[in-house]
């Protein structure tokens, strides 16, 4: 099979004025990047908005808990959208993917492109992998003139008595950059501010990442904006970007940013492409704003949560979702025959050797995160994503399963077939959402206590015994109080690979504890971040790293990504 | 009078596409970039070069040594396009602009934009001064690539033998932040990389802007990112972009950067904006692709040269029109009454105060930069631009002294009238390209070694007595021999406001040696950058910055930006 870049490459792509016509979108409603991308104003929302436009409807795409290779989800979510897509052809119907953007650095690191693989792939694959419409650049530029005007309010006298060892405001550049991890800045005399120890994140990293996509409209971003806690005064009392005066800046400075980004699938299925926070520090999920639009634009909207659902999922719903008023309609649980196996005890290494009893000793994975979508009160509908490696009896494992439970089920062949390997799954999800409406429910409530919060999080949906808090920890959850800030969502930051906080408990483990490492408080995001294991918000690039291959080929060909 | 902002705002602008069709361009030749920008793919510039379609005519904008308010370069080349405009109407032939991208960073402390001003601006001046099209990002993200790449080499293993002291390459970013401009990287132990002293400079800093803006295309392109030095080993060899194998990836990143960007100025004049490096370490003007893409397009093109004549022409002909193969037809020297005044020993505090005397005074300053222009046997037309203090007795000093001399003369107020305040400029200027021809003349020769070619600029276009060079400037001469550099010409870094390396020298200042602190090597480029004094390669925020006063109305309008 060829690989993802080439199956782009030969794509003929739409115009995508073209493509938004596909969704009632005049050639006025668009602010097109080149011809294959475009911004979409959020003008074009509160139009349909005024005019009572009708939602449609929501189906979330989570997974179990992934393998390092990853399941598939967001390749599942486009390979559905264009499997829709051919399902409602003719009924006058439409579909439409909301996804995140990829980020820029880990292209050139190890990472392979977050467009969706094979031929379920959102296009132009390149662009959306590398600048696309500079959204990333904007939140870059955005964050690091906050941290200038931060540097410079001290330099320049500082009203704000900044306690220099209590800023908590690093810099961000899009690159896997392990050298900026810690840095000293300041250095080289009076002329050059005051030497301080900092460090760079990852420009998906940054709350103003967060902020943005959790933003319902431009007054929004800037009310989070205005709200971010930069860092602490001498007598330890928050300082905030409205303290300092940045967030008019900061706004102008994302203007376009916050506008979604249209781009289409290899099978013309619209998508929109917009904000990509962290899955760990942040909700990651796709823009409230790109979210809101697509159901206004579309009659289904097939969207995606980071890593697997007792980390995607539960924020999707519990932050996302509660802040934005989103009620979805089913959630797609994909899983894959290797992951299972690996929950069953197989060496990462084994993966390709069939073992059919390690996947059904897998099963209680899957059956962990089916529970858990159920406790939203959500419909589930499962999709074993396809591998080469996979055999008849090992996929029979999961079927049955899910036959035994009630739990409709779907082979998805979407990577190496497009939307025909996904009509099977495309046909459950729509009798889902059509017969099986849910409503969501919240597994906690806004003015339970932190602990509470947390402690929910961990038995219900982890299925641990209970929390420990480290004494920082501890001091922030007092902080918390001080600041009236309790009623924040959590965010939880926890390895993927296991419900518990250690990433070799796989399966479904049992009467684990975890341990509450530090609370980070992302006050303009809106919500307060549980660590609970080692967080690396600055990747590094690998020994051999893929930038050492890229090239530009003679005819304009890129050769290499991916 | 309106602010630059406002009249900007209230401008109505034609669709890009329209603009495009005014210059023969189809909209398939273009890539909009929303309603009112577009970039130009090369693709079009060489079909036009297969159809040996014929150059127009190129106008250079320079000026005499500016006052630190500036003398309206910028807004009058952009007037001049505007009034050419005008004249041509009817006679089938165009006029164009090329101009430079503004830097994001400054605009945030108290620098205004760099699209024109008043009547003569380039618009949308908001997206102009902001992101634009993304070209300054792309090219902080190939710089902070290989940065990235550097730190990474040495942390694996270190094939090069980097010595970590001897690391010729900074980071970059878009912003005034005077905390990073000297910095401890690799901090936290092993799992961080190696510690060491580093700095950023600001975007427009990076050698990848000064490549960028001297490729020819992008093959060209890669070739110069291949010669960049970012180091020497422990031997003291240097190590370059090609030895890391790390050109590919940063062309990749360029791959839409090196497309000259089209837009309008306020009577819809097409413009090219495109590069924007550094006036002092580099050579201070728009790229070449766009310059020659203008060429293609228009029978009139006006340019701008940073600084005055001395640095932005000499560089402007020795630099970018060598490599390129420019001819320009005319050069029009910008004077103002202003400035004369301060060259006649007036303190920047009383510019509003006629002084007949000190203007005369003053006109050595604009004596010696037109001989200066005259040598490379380059046409001059003096260009007056008008400010409201200037009195008629004032204005009359320099017209008389032209006459005198014979040097077509003409008042400017393209600030306030636009393109008709630029009409008499305009007719100059076509009767100088058309009736006295000049074919350009360099005044040393790329095989003359690096003291001839400084030797000669010092004596020649600054009219001083003599060269010295500090300890480390002799060994980076010793060293250019040893590698074969010498044949590159000299790219001075030098104060603007004054002949000498003294600022406060005014005039046409006599009997002084200038001292070369040190030469950097700018391979990729292509050029050793002779430094004469203290460089700022990364501004500061002043106390009260403009980001403190900038924000986005409800109306969507910028509010506070120049």
């Amino acid at each position: 099979m060829k690989s993802d870049i080439e199956i782009a490459q030969e794509a003929k792509l739409l115009p995508i004025k073209q493509i938004a016509e596909g969704i009632g979108l005049t050639e006025d409603d668009i602010e097109p990047y080149g011809k294959y991308k475009a911004k979409i104003s959020l003008d074009v929302y509160r139009r349909m908005q005024a005019q009572n436009k009708p939602d449609g409807k929501l189906i979330l795409v989570t997974a179990i808990s992934p393998t390092p290779a990853g399941e598939g989800k967001s390749t599942t979510t486009v390979g559905l959208g264009q499997a829709l897509g051919r399902k409602l052809q003719g009924t006058g119907k439409t579909s439409m993917i909301a996804l995140r953007e990829p980020s820029l650095g880990p292209s050139f690191g190890m990472k392979g492109g977050a467009a969706g693989g094979g031929y379920s792939q959102v296009v132009p694959m390149e662009d959306i992998n590398l600048h696309f419409t500079g959204d990333f650049h904007a939140i870059t530029a955005a964050h690091n003139l906050l941290a200038a005007l931060i540097d410079n309010h001290i330099h320049q006298g500082n009203p704000q008595r900044f306690d220099v060892r209590r800023i908590a405001w690093n810099r961000v550049l899009d690159v896997n950059d392990r050298a900026l991890r810690q840095v000293v800045v300041g250095l080289g005399g009076v002329a050059n501010g005051i030497p301080r120890e900092s460090g760079f994140d990852i420009t998906v990293a940054s709350e103003v990442m967060a902020v943005l996509c959790l933003a319902a409209d431009e007054a929004d971003l800037k009310n989070r904006l205005r709200k971010i806690i930069v860092g602490y005064n001498v007598d330890k009392a928050p300082i905030t970007v409205a303290d300092l005066g940045a967030e008019g800046s900061m706004t102008v400075l994302l203007k376009d940013a916050i506008k979604p980004n249209l781009v289409q699938t290899l099978e013309h299925t619209p998508a929109l492409v917009h904000g990509g926070p962290f899955a760990n520090i942040a909700h990651g999920c796709n823009s409230v704003i790109a979210t809101k639009m697509a159901l206004k634009l579309a009659d289904y909207v097939v969207t995606e949560a980071g890593f697997g659902a007792d980390l995607g999922a539960e924020k999707f719903f519990h932050i996302k979702c509660r802040q934005a008023g989103l009620n979805p309609s089913a959630v797609v649980v994909v899983a894959t025959v290797r992951a299972l196996k690996m929950h069953g005890g197989v060496e990462k290494t084994d993966l390709a050797t069939p073992n059919f009893e390690a996947v059904t000793r897998g099963l209680d994975n899957l059956s962990k995160h089916v529970e858990n979508v159920q406790m939203f009160n959500m419909p589930v509908v499962v999709a074993v994503n396809k591998f080469p490696t996979d055999t008849p009896e090992e996929m029979a494992v999961i079927s049955n399963w899910c036959a035994q439970y009630g739990i409709p089920v779907a082979l998805s062949e979407v990577f190496t077939d497009g939307g025909a390997g996904g009509l099977e799954l495309a046909e459950k999800v729509l009798d889902v959402v059509e017969n099986r409406p849910g409503g969501l429910m919240f597994l906690y409530n806004l003015e339970d206590s932190i602990e509470t919060k947390i402690d929910t999080i961990v038995r219900e949906i982890y299925g641990g015994a209970g929390v420990q808090y480290a004494p920082k920890a501890l001091t922030t959850l007092k902080k918390l109080q001080e600041m009236g800030l309790t009623h924040l969502p959590v965010c939880m930051a926890k390895t993927q690979y296991s419900f518990s906080d250690n990433p070799n408990l796989r399966g479904r483990p049992e009467g684990f504890t975890i341990t509450i490492r530090e609370l980070r408080i992302s006050a303009g995001a809106g919500f307060v971040v549980a660590v609970t294991g080692e967080i690396m918000t600055m990747p590094g690039l690998p020994k051999q790293p893929a930038a050492l291959s890229i090239d530009l080929l003679e005819d304009g060909k890129i050769t290499g990504l991916f």
